[in-house]
């Protein structure tokens, strides 16, 4: 008699019910669902059926896997099977068996018992039309993580509506403390955190995850943060995608870069930071997809930096020193609370690297030459006593002034250029003297201004104009990162 | 005896070994695969050992799938399961009955024998880390079409290394002929089509996709056709995405537009028209994404015509006479064989109206304000006609270069503005005279050039510029569509 046979007539002789039976066209085994209780009870007896059969090695072994639960999905055709079955593997539940009656539209799924109440939690979704919940977690809630916290409250409602994803926030945390709540926190998130955070470890924001069954969990880092960069590959394995305005990850040494890409990949998971370069101004996703589609990009040149832009914008126009339009910048926020950052073109060198990496160019760090604004003598010390010895600047940058041509006026430029098909590009980072006439010349306020060359654009760049910097336009590009991310693989 | 055991009883009996075997939670029935000559054979033993059942209604029915095959993967884990998986459905092949082996890493799947060809095919790319085939029809192999073949033949190569996506065109069409080839047309393309190319109909294309097998199809539309736009649901019925520089499928009225969209979704095809506004520049994905994630837009302004672009500028800066300008465009190429089509302005209402709909409005063309530039007395006629009384023309245009204010210029903008929350803008395209010094003034060459009001913004709008028409940068453009497609679901 033949295996199959032997099994359920064995089963049948010992009253034990079998609800799913699932075996492959290459008879490497049958798996069969019975009562947990039964469980042991149907192995002995299958054992002692089948005890002469492990001698000749027809059988192998039998063995049991306790706690799981079936989840029977009635109506399912397999044409849309894929739906809740990619909800599923997004995030990281992935079923023991399954298998479809022919007639009937029914598939059945064994999973861990464990994962059942967020298997089902997934796929709801999916199958029924009910939007697609996407759980953040949000790291910085300063001024861009703040503001971006705004807006989503005030958009999840038409987002839901118009594209069907329920945008939820399960936690809010700074270096110190952290405020959960599994539907979303509401309007009152500051008061609230006030009120109920509570300091924490990155495993209590995995575990309140997991324990509270939250799908599509995607991590936003608004910190400038280099220690929370270090932890970017713990949220992948953790089931999390990324989103991030802080540009350290992606200008830390190549080798880091490559492999962060390469985790990403195996495990599935995507990594957006389309803020890092010129706030919401849609730059690196451009430049990606004219890369991409074999464009030869030449160049990419312009005003990086809404600070140095609002400076020097400034500095040209009027008869105010140097010190002064420094100071008012300060002020009104535009710069680092230390506005040597901004002077030193770190920052602009950093976003230069961002796109140059974009282009496949595998340059590092200090391969950027960058001017620094700084004379030597000022570059250290504290704040206050930098703040005292403007004159310096003031002489220093009046005389660059008065050297130019008529007509012309400051600008603090990142330049990519050289052959850019080659492994490594030419980064400058620098001050220059342009006509005010000038696509460069012609940038307002703290407006950033991006020319992208490119061999079917020939002498006329493709360029990028508005505000690179700032609270609202930045928070506006993380929340596309977030919703792009939500988009892709709803539907194929 | 429970219905399992006896079904395997009467098998066994009749000498019939079952490979796969499928029973779902629920017990709605369960399937086997048997070999096909011994189908009816198991049918009548099964039949006869139920007799009984069927009475008492134990049992319903037992049918036979005759002409089915079986796939089996070994090795395959369930958590990537889902990307075979997606293949299939994408590509329009719906397994009658899958399942998997508990332990062994193995998963079965049955399908149509018709079937069988193209699912190995686009399951192995999936499995085996092959690239992802994607399989073009062209149409139109003009300016624009032409120049995309050869952006794809030459870029090909490095797509495949780089984002393992094989592009291959298996055909190029005209209004008259076709060239085929399963395998992706060669460099000498057009030598090809004239020694190769047949007449044809739009079913020969989709048979020659299905009987080739040829997976992940993507149809491209080139042409500036009414009627082919016509068939843009054929193609979404036969399985094709849709990619189109052709503007008519989204200026159609507005119930064709939201009909069009309702289909796509049901079928889970995409339609992605980027080129359609501002040719290679990155603005209608720009504006969906602000749009979606709830960013106000409060009005989108611009010089959208390349060849008014041109001749506007050349007319403000120069003491040429406007006719002389026009038919240096005429003979450069910039207009439409009849300038008239770009001086009547219903292509810029087009984009502006393409626009307009991103943003949720149902705007009709009829609603927008156009002025057309063409006096009524020369509407009319012939072409060679017209072009004998330019002279009218020269008068009304140098009267309104007069009449402006100094250091001011001449453009001729499209302009939606309006409350954009509500269900209708406001739109406008029209000639106005804007100073030399604002950005529309600035504005350069054949150059299109788009201002982004938002809310975040504010007075600030993102800027948009770049070459907005021309071969090279609109096939750019729709090679990013492709691409985005092929990229899309690939990995979730």
């Amino acid at each position: 008699m033949g295996i199959d046979a032997r099994i359920f007539k064995t089963l049948e002789r010992n009253n034990i019910n079998v609800s799913i039976v699932s075996q492959g066209s290459s008879e490497r085994g049958i798996g069969l669902v019975v009562d947990s209780n039964k469980a042991k009870w149907a192995k002995n007896a299958l054992d002692a059926e089948f005890e002469g059969d492990y001698a000749t090695k027809d059988i192998n072994m039998i063995t049991v896997m306790e706690e799981v639960s079936v989840v029977s999905i009635v109506g399912q055709d397999l044409s849309t099977f894929h739906l809740p079955y990619n909800a599923l593997i997004k995030n990281q539940i992935v079923p023991l068996l399954f298998n479809n009656t022919v007639s009937g539209k029914n598939v059945s799924l064994v999973v861990k018992k464990t994962d059942l109440n967020k298997a089902l939690n997934v796929m709801h979704g999916q199958i029924f039309g009910i939007s697609n919940k996407v759980n953040l977690a949000l790291f910085g809630h300063g001024n861009v993580g703040g503001t971006l916290i705004d807006q989503i409250l005030k958009s999840a409602k038409s987002i839901e509506e118009r594209k069907g994803i329920d945008v939820r926030i399960f936690a809010i945390a700074n270096s110190r403390k952290v405020l959960f709540d599994k539907k979303g926190v509401s309007k009152n998130w500051k008061h609230a955190i006030q009120e109920k955070g509570i300091s924490y470890t990155l495993d209590d924001i995995f575990a309140y995850a997991r324990d509270n069954h939250l799908e599509n969990l995607i991590a936003v880092d608004n910190t400038a943060s280099q220690d929370f960069v270090g932890h970017y590959l713990d949220f992948v394995s953790n089931g999390f995608d990324l989103v991030s305005s802080n540009k350290i990850a992606n200008t830390l040494g190549f080798d880091y870069y490559r492999s962060l890409r390469a985790e990403l990949a195996k495990k599935q998971k995507q990594y957006l930071y389309e803020t890092n370069v010129g706030a919401g101004l849609p730059l690196i996703d451009t430049i990606k997809l004219l890369h991409l589609s074999g464009e030869n990009i030449t160049r990419i040149k312009g005003v990086f930096s809404g600070s140095l832009s609002y400076i020097f914008n400034t500095f040209s126009e009027s008869e105010k020193r140097f010190s002064e339009i420094l100071k008012d910048a300060m002020n009104s926020g535009y710069t680092e609370p230390d506005p040597r950052e901004d002077l030193s073109g770190n920052d602009v060198g950093r976003k230069l690297l961002i796109l140059a990496r974009e282009l496949d160019l595998s340059n590092e760090f200090p391969d950027i030459d960058i001017e620094n604004l700084i004379p030597e003598t000022l570059r250290k010390g504290k704040v206050e006593e930098f703040l005292t010895q403007l004159d310096v600047l003031d002489e220093k940058f009046e005389a660059i002034k008065e050297r130019q041509q008529q007509d012309h006026v400051l600008r603090y430029v990142g330049d990519l250029y050289g052959d850019l098909q080659k492994e490594k590009g030419i980064l400058e980072v620098k001050l220059i003297s342009v006509p005010k006439q000038s696509a460069l010349g012609q940038v307002k306020g703290s407006d950033s201004i991006i020319e992208i060359y490119t061999e079917s654009y020939g002498e006329h760049p493709l360029v990028i104009q508005g505000a690179g910097a700032g609270a609202a336009v930045t928070a506006r590009g993380v929340f596309g990162d977030i919703l792009r991310i939500a988009d892709k693989g709803r539907k194929i």
